[in-house]
């Protein structure tokens, strides 16, 4: 297969050293679609949102549903916070990566100030044979003062281990609401742009969605640009730089629009995708056919040599 | 005594590293009931509550009370606060195994902002003999972030020692207020998956109490669901995976309620139960009795293998 | 001189680690008054009011005043701060046993949120060749949060060092003030528990005062109960369990209910008294003649052997 | 070219250790115009503004763009956060000095209460070969408690690893807003003043602006000083000291504007200038041309030897 | 020159470690005016104040100008921050002893919850070859919780290096403002025995002021004192106990009453004074002979021994 890179964006693996390197190509070029390409099964939804995100597919609700999925239908790595790592992992370890996600939070407070802490360490994720760790930034939060200085402990210790660091990019809090919101061009383009300075490796960042009602508090000049959807994600991708990008699902949509989003964040640059309800919230052999239709899209849409 | 799994839930044991294989299996086989049951003894309520739990029985006040019952029923352990551990327990060390509680709190300030903060750590358990350390935890407190954190902390040491930690995993704060109160299916239910998540051995619940009129303010699908209490519970234990899952008892109810509810959680796949003052507010006698009738639904209602 | 055990309490001594149990047994039998009695004598009203204490007794003012009485009348020990015990004992190391006092405050801000942070460490303690240290602990205060987390390096550096652990349990802050003020029996009797289970080997009480127009606002069942004060002291005593109780003074009383008051407490089981102010706030022999009266009451009235 | 020393001040060289020396002095005389002069270029206003900074000139969004500027015109040192210089300072390492700016935080929320907690250490600046390091003091913030405490950890570090320390010094918060605003002369000479006296190498200072409406809120004597922007200037740099000072540049000028503040901070004392926005936000060749012109103003009007 | 001792004080260099009684011996009689007297020149106003209060004597904008006065003249010892020190001090070192002055903050916000963090260490001192280190404690501020836990740090690290320890003692906060305020008897007495209780070497006073329309706010009994200025001086002397005293100058004053209020301090039993504004508000030659004048007014009327 030819892919052919439509930013002239530089390798991130040439920059990294041999740690990280080592563990990413794991994650690019050795599981999942491979490529250079990156496919991620998410199970924190138990967490960030309780048990009701499993009712619409009963069996997702133990862990092991998702764990058999992701080493059977081949991903790139499975992201999990420490509980499911140490207790259902050890059954697949070496058949799928691991992404040790080491902050979160319920869902039960209102987020205004949003942040979330930190309950694993690296040396968790190192322990248990990880290849990256993910962590949740809360850009603009009015706790980011808390925030930038906790990432700065786990991204230290990522540089200690060599251990791959993906940000969850997400724009909130009361701020980012009264400039567009969280999904606005505005917020996910800084969300991209802050990651990569922080010292994200990968990072995940939700569609921006183009409101022209929301975009006019936003500051200039987003609030009074025209662009379209694909071109807003070329733009964020753009601002991510040399660190990868994968796109977040959040809760379930069509399968058409899935695989759109899942083209357009490809052919702005990504290097993949998130998706969790959008997989586990359907039975086996239905997850199985659409996690192969993602794939192929991925295979099809890439441009970037990571 | 044959047993039989209700649910396909693996092994806890199998996925273990051997310090908190061999400290539980002492809890799960070597003491108590035995057969993979748990019956715990707690005496944390002078802290959380205050000497007026003792009233009811007056010999309760002083902790021989409690530690020698303990011994002598034939308790899987007894949980209790550092103060009591290091100046009663040893007399009964090796008697009954022992659950250093590491938080807690009094409940004199109003409980909108829960916290529990430390006052002992797992080298204190470690140094003491106990073969667990318990810690409670506020899902959907405000102050949550404090509170993860601070169990990350607590985790940590337990897998660096091979501690078996058991999270008291209640639901408390002013967002679980507004989402249908603290003893809803949909808060013991979060609660249940969150302490699994954040690395629990043992988690204890509440048991869910079904209140259509609060359970309005839950999240959807919870707002209108429509489940027996026996459902719920067999809910919840389903959210606590691998985790084993103990039922707390609360004030004082009557027998045939606490013998009943001790069948629903043993029938759901739970492990046992810890109970205090409703064993502990009666005399010598009356106690033993009650704790025999117990043990005896526990070995006869036991479903999983852990 | 005979001593007859009132409550069926066991030994203290007898559970505590070799350091602890040396240097109480110092405290209890070779200083002060001994046969298991403890005589305090407290120099830190400088810091916790100001010096305005000193004023009725101007000679005060100097702590050489109340280090030489401390030593000359044959104190179990003097409890001060770092800056009295770094400047002033050294005149007196050996001559009087030292309660290095580790946390402090002063009474300007008001105290609806107390918290009293450590301004030494146990190792200045050790170093200085104390006998024990002492912590204020304002239980119930709704900073319990942090005060509890700050004991816990207090008794950690105590069981460390085998150095025995005062608590001044003081029941303090607005959640207190709404259930019956810090002088109820439901607080006191709250407290007496909290710091044994805290780890103390020594609580340092106040007098609970029966106020049924205020014991109203306590919780069940204290706010119907109807105790004398004699009862209601032995009670706080077995709240405190196997933790030895000392009286706390306060402000100066009459010479009467000062020595009623030392009876009352080693008829409860107590192990001694606290005054400061009611002893030197008075000239030198009229001090020395006030003293004499209560280790006469002390030894007269001592019914526990610790 | 011969300088000459406006005023009095002494050698800073002089009183460094060896590593801070050696590490100024590749900045002044090894790299950009030389002669003592300091030309530095920051790319930090991605995280600071977001990436709506790059939108007049596309190409800027690309780091690239400014690394290459900063090599290929010769600065004396490009500043910029942790994950630009893991990611693009390697392919520049030994063409062009590295300061690791290692505070920052997004716009998003209000300032009244500024603080910009630390993302990186000075480690990491050791670690990447970086020859200096940028901290943000917020001169005058509510939180100047916090920052002061932040920056003491970030300048012993300093001390401890011979690492020059740049302090971007910006009066901000609710408390400057009322006494004249953050470009009032007083504002900013108190600035200069802070930041040296908490061990600034080099001192990063916006321009005064004289404006005698909001001058009148500033403390006396500023409040009646009738000063020219010319004096204003001398005197902030006077007020640094045997600091550095660098001017910044802000929102972009015209080019008049901006040699002419160039010329004016030389002519003061100060040692060079800081502009961004003012040069990348041009296309190549344009901001090729602007940099030489800035770089003769620099040499024509250098006064001060450091 | 025979000096008697007015209060029976005992000494204090006999009780300290022999760090301490080294560098104390330094300043009391080996630099400055000697025979037990203390001569400080403190140089910190341009962070607690700004450059405002350079103004008056602009030379005095140049530290240079300070130390070389204290130098020139004969100095115990001159105080400063660690920029100062470090920058400023090692062309003085070995020709006047260093204070470093380890907190501090600007005057910009207001000084309700005042707290003055740490930008330096007692490490610092000691590398920079330091006789003593000084701290700001705002005693009664709502904040001391946060200011003694600090202080703490900073002890013990004086004793550990041996280094003495100079508290200003500055009465702060709203607590302060509402019982008579930060100059009256009562504040500045409490101060004094703060200080000495929390292990001052050396007390920093204010002249207490007496004010008989804002004492009546203190508490008893300094509400209805009525004491003269010299008396009220001669109580917060003694109140330091066995702690030296050095009396603070604050804003310039006519040099009758500041070489009055010198005798003052001395006759009390003071040890010397710690003036600034007074000193390098004037030239050269014009502080040259005031400080002459203070210099035999500390000698002439010097009344204790340390």
């Amino acid at each position: 297969m030819e892919v052919k890179s439509a930013i002239e964006q530089k390798s991130l693996l040439s920059v990294l050293p041999p740690g990280k390197r080592a563990r990413l190509r794991r994650l690019l070029f050795e599981f999942g679609p491979g490529h250079g390409t990156l496919l991620f099964l998410p199970i924190d939804q138990g967490i960030e949102h309780g048990p009701r995100d499993f009712f619409p597919n009963p069996a997702s609700k133990d862990p092991e549903y998702q764990f058999s999925l992701a080493a059977e239908a081949g991903y790139s790595a499975i992201a999990c916070q420490i509980g499911l790592a140490e207790k259902y992992y050890p059954d697949y370890a070496g058949q799928v990566p691991l992404i040790l996600k080491v902050n979160g939070k319920t869902d039960v407070p209102p987020s205004d100030n949003a942040l979330s802490t930190t309950n694993a360490s690296v040396e968790d994720a190192v322990r248990l044979g990880a290849d990256a760790v993910g962590y949740t930034l809360y850009v603009g939060s009015p706790r980011q003062d808390e925030d930038l200085q906790q990432l700065k402990g786990v991204r230290e210790d990522c540089d200690r281990y060599g251990m791959p660091l993906v940000i969850w990019a997400y724009p909130r809090g009361s701020g980012i609401d009264k400039k567009g919101g969280q999904y606005s061009f505005y917020a996910i383009d800084y969300a991209a742009r802050m990651a990569m300075e922080m010292g994200a490796d990968i990072v995940k960042l939700n569609m921006p969605k183009i409101d022209p009602e929301k975009d006019k508090d936003s500051p200039a000049p987003y609030n009074e640009m025209d662009v379209s959807q694909e071109e807003a994600v070329r733009q964020v991708v753009e601002s991510a730089g040399r660190s990868l990008v994968v796109l977040s699902g959040g809760s379930r949509v069509d399968d058409d629009q899935l695989l759109q989003q899942t083209r357009y964040i490809m052919e702005a640059g990504g290097s993949g995708v998130i998706y969790g309800r959008n997989v586990w919230q359907r039975g086996h052999s239905e997850a199985m056919e659409i996690i192969e239709q993602i794939k192929e899209v991925l295979l099809d849409s890439v441009t970037r040599i990571p």
